[in-house]
């Protein structure tokens, strides 16, 4: 493989409308938890599996010994009555190493999505701020102005353009290529303040809470501390893996020595 | 998406032996200052957006909070009497952020150029000199020596060789892969003393003119200042957000903490 | 050639469920080392050549004055008796130098083993440590929790979750892109203490060891101490001149002088 | 264009078994002086370019103020009597800027010459080395051990695995790949002692002279110097623009300020 591909686990779902809700890795990790949580809330089932070469050559490692290479997953869900929508979850370990590697992996989730049917997108990601005024809201954006009205009374801040002026990767190119397909695009953005890549449990709340209003579902918000945990240590650990990996490989292709890197526990 | 792709809006215009112009942004950004003013003066009309994988991966974000990819743009204009030509215009928002990206993407505007009938290619670029001697004349560089003869009377400086050594990007390329398919072209370049990166409307201003005096065309050009002001703002918002979005990747693929970078801004 | 290829020579093999073994080099070349040794021990036969435009742009230059690409060498060996079966073995000068190539040199690698027949890839590894606990075992992942069982009478440490975190390149990724076309792997992990690009033979002998227990097929150690000073040799030649030649590239790419590697002795 | 294309300039040339010469630029553009000089002494015929985006994105400004893009260049010759043979030749301005691009471009050329019916190929490379010894004798290496008898009695130093480990770029490749070809290939390296990039002319007359040897033609040696300093004047604008070209291109990327690299003067 060359490129990026989806897996089918079984059948496609016959879906009805569904509306797609991505929670890949990004700064804070706000929209990975959120929707990681919500999609095992509501018992989702995985049906796919998106791998690249635009990710990084390596795989992890389990607690059973057992391997996997870097992913993405598509799970579904099936509405319980009229006032709910049929969803679609993306969650993942990772985002493209390369920058031409979004745009080839961005579409090929539209495409798959297209067959799915989807005509309604929300994607979440993690604004760093230096201090934090509005603690209770999400800011907005949209791929095209009235997108806005659709989304206006869940309280999601629509002043965006003054605030922000770019969204990185797939949160973002999933509206910006998703325009083209006629897709309506909705991007939640929570503020954080800390590092971005130290997971922000607080802003990845308050994604979620929208996340649930949006979609009329109910779930058990009790067990939240302890998944967030969880997740906390599943993503570092990917990270640090990954970091370690990236400044092996670097290292390598420098044909430096390795004498200060000594211990770094690492396989090849 | 794996590559670059012209997506039209609508029919393909029905234009007559057009003459292109092209306007990316470059050095000084004096090519696009100067087609963009002169495309919204003429009132030309957009037909075509050109999106590509060599384009950074992040989204724009409008004052509407609408979002939009890194795109070219392509726009037309039909000549009004017997002493003017159908002009095809491209201006936007990027060129390509590696080395190969650049032939793929001007192949492919070729490609659409031949579609379009055009024969005649004139491009823009700033010359980042150290003093400046000749404020009112441009230089110019062509396909082949026999274009020299059309644009004579204009006022362009030809010696070029002697000067300059080499054109960089599409304002190049569109000039020496065109002369494979038999395409005539002319590339004025406009000197400037300032930093590349910052935009230069003396120059610009130049240019306008000698493009207005080879398309035989009339412009007001009373709001040229008010227009400069307005596009540069739009370009530097660009090209900081790509320089955060730059150096956030790359730290991020150095797998480096961002304790140096907390005053930044940035979504993911 | 723009991209990975498989050159056949002579024909295909007809080989029965026969089981695949993957010695590339990497930390400490273990994995080099042990399977290059059994393959030459069992007298298996090359039968095809793996190149890449993901390998070094060079030759190398034999005693002899002949050159080669970089490659990677499939043999194979059949059965002598019930108790064994056909094998295939990987061996090879390289692996991707691009992070991106190791995905496609691999699916490249899985196609051709699919066509062999093949269902059951044991890969090996370096696993670099600080100090070392466990001389006489190895580690082993697996591609799904229940390869465990076919190897649990080796004396393979299956807690692997717990010690370490990744497997980088073809000895992870055959694992891992291998699970989806229900192919069993297993990786061995030997600990070794050294500078990772110095060959550990120590480390290569329980390697070795463990896989002639595995295949049940009898060799001569006697001479595997010169063997290993030979290949030892030979792999440390490549790496030093991948060393010069990519530290050379980058030189010349990054336009800096070379008045600091006037020692050096290259070619371009 | 993405990839690599040899445009025709004409018909395909009828030959009879020609001989193929490369000496594209390198250490001390040794090959590229000696291969340059020979096929403007024997007026050989252009008969294709090879143009490819794994070159830089720029175009070369020449004293008419005509522009081309960095290019490879097809000339052919045809023998005069029965002792001699048709010639290919290959010069140019550039190799790949990137690893992976130097396997497509020379592919692209081997497919061309197995269509021009080329069986014999010689390249040409300087060797870089701290004392010179042996001034007037090449040193050889050959695609395999049997070519050498072919070309023992024109005075090559064969002993060249003891000297050398490694051939980078064309040179190299187009032996090691054009094995699996079975084209006889033989690389003709001249010693050189001074840095990689500053031209050796000297050198370069010992692999002239070798070359009309093995391929018994007879040239004016008189305008070797006048022709070598012409030559050395182009190459050296090349290298000159290309290190700006880079650098510039580098600066940008990383969203740097140019304030160091005010005295460049470029284009873009």
């Amino acid at each position: 493989m060359n490129g990026t591909k989806i897996k089918l686990i079984g059948e496609l779902p016959k879906l009805n409308n569904p509306i797609f809700i991505e929670g890949l890795p990004g700064v804070g990790n706000v929209g990975r938890i959120a929707v990681g949580y919500l999609l095992e809330e509501l018992k989702a089932k995985k049906f796919a599996e998106l791998i690249s070469s635009h990710f990084m050559p390596f795989v992890l490692i389990h607690q059973s010994s057992a391997v996997h290479v870097l992913k993405n997953e598509f799970y579904y869900w099936k509405s319980k009555d009229q006032k709910q929508r049929d969803i679609v979850f993306l969650i993942g370990d990772s985002q493209s190493v390369d920058t031409t590697g979004h745009y080839e992996i961005v579409e090929t989730i539209l495409d798959f999505l297209e067959k799915l049917g989807v005509k309604d997108i929300i994607t979440t990601a993690g604004l760093s701020v230096q201090t934090k005024e509005k603690k209770d809201r999400l800011i907005g954006a949209v791929s095209s102005p009235d997108v806005i009205k659709k989304y206006e009374k869940i309280g999601i801040d629509f002043d965006t353009g003054s605030k922000v002026g770019t969204i990185i990767g797939a949160s973002g190119l999933l509206l910006g290529l998703g325009r083209y397909r006629d897709m309506n695009g909705l991007c939640l953005l929570g503020e954080t303040s800390g590092m971005p890549e130290i997971p922000d449990p607080k802003t990845a709340e308050i994604i979620l809470k929208v996340l649930v209003k949006i979609l009329n579902v109910k779930i058990d918000m009790s067990e939240l501390q302890v998944k967030i945990k969880e997740m906390e240590k599943f993503m570092s650990k990917i990270q640090k893996v990954q970091s370690k990996a990236l400044s092996q490989m670097l290292a390598e292709e420098m044909g430096k020595g390795t004498g200060d890197k000594e211990d770094l526990k690492y396989i090849g």
